[in-house]
């Protein structure tokens, strides 16, 4: 096991990233912007943690391969079908967190329910610690719309 | 993207939170008391990491609309039912972990598979880094019961 | 809550651990392992991040009941069956991240989409901070196979 020196030089790092999304659902590869984040942070060693800043909107770490976001999005339909019925739905009944422009999304929340919200990845000699295969997405639940996600990194500076 | 200084005034912070749930499946807003957290930990940006201390109990970020939390037990109940066959729950042929007052609650375990068992949560601007519909939720998956969260924060001093 | 001292022995410590896995569906539990490098690392009191570097790996806390693991790889098998159609695996439309040994592993990509790639823990008096029934698993969907896993511990060194 690698130990850093003491953290003289340590820094907490943050930004806001926005990311606008083109589908009901959809799989938006972040991994080269939060790799940029951490090549420009200056960490040697530390966590970036890739936080959604929505209720229908995961960071989920898994592969990129256009097909099998197919299959996450058929999954994703079959755990939680748009066209079931969902008591948030019920404008006739719902009193509480009303907008203007509400939207039919029970589905959208029941999909981020058991999907990750964040991504609290390892930073290891200067760069993002990512296996072969793995690269970080934003997961669109009820798009298309702007979306923004909250970036903190916090380690130990230099390589 | 902002820089802190040197971790001069850097610090650990933590405690032990108890929740008291009151439904077999319940879904406990905690967001002011870990926001009160983050304020009286004297931190300006870092991380705090909301982190259950139970097998059968959830750490999860969503939209606190009493309607959509009715929708989440419904589509728990679906994944996991309560009155299906768990092995766990089989006390005939079970003969590890077995408590004096053994729960019969596969189905929870089941549910927890699948929901986070923390939170990672960024602190910017020494408040809880959350957009705009974003609650923290303790999720009761066998209750009513007593339980306890751990709850860390790490980061810079000061705002 | 308590406090620790300004950062002036804190350090993060890092290390890849590898894992031989037995199964196609197999848990994996790594909590001793980590346990010991949170002794080792000498800090007192922070994070430690345990991260999966494969797609389909999963980190996950439950508890280590043998029957209960059989009722989650029953749970696993029902929400994305192994010998249902992913289109990940139709070798004859497919054209990227082909590998000269492809497994047919949709079911497990869609499994892990579920599950948490990484569990972030928090480290209290020196030791992983876990309830009684808290155990740390490496979830293998596609194995079996020698897997490896990314920790990283940072905090507050001594007690």
């Amino acid at each position: 096991m690698e130990a850093f020196e003491a953290f003289a030089s340590a820094a907490c790092r943050y930004t806001t990233v926005r990311v606008r999304t083109q589908l009901p659902t959809d799989f938006v590869d972040i991994t080269d912007r939060v790799q940029a984040l951490v090549n420009g942070s200056g960490l040697g060693a530390g966590l970036v943690n890739v936080q959604s800043l929505h209720t229908t909107v995961a960071i989920v770490v898994n592969e990129n391969e256009p097909l099998l976001l197919t299959d996450f999005a058929t999954f994703l339909e079959r755990t939680s079908p748009a066209q079931a019925d969902y008591r948030h739905d019920d404008l006739s009944v719902r009193t509480v967190n009303l907008t203007a422009d509400e939207r039919i999304n029970g589905h959208a929340h029941c999909r981020a329910l058991v999907l990750p919200s964040s991504a609290c990845l390892n930073i290891v000699d200067g760069r993002l610690r990512l296996g072969r295969w793995q690269r970080v997405f934003l997961v669109e639940l009820d798009g298309p719309r702007e979306r923004e996600i909250s970036i903190m990194l916090m380690g130990e500076s230099g390589r």
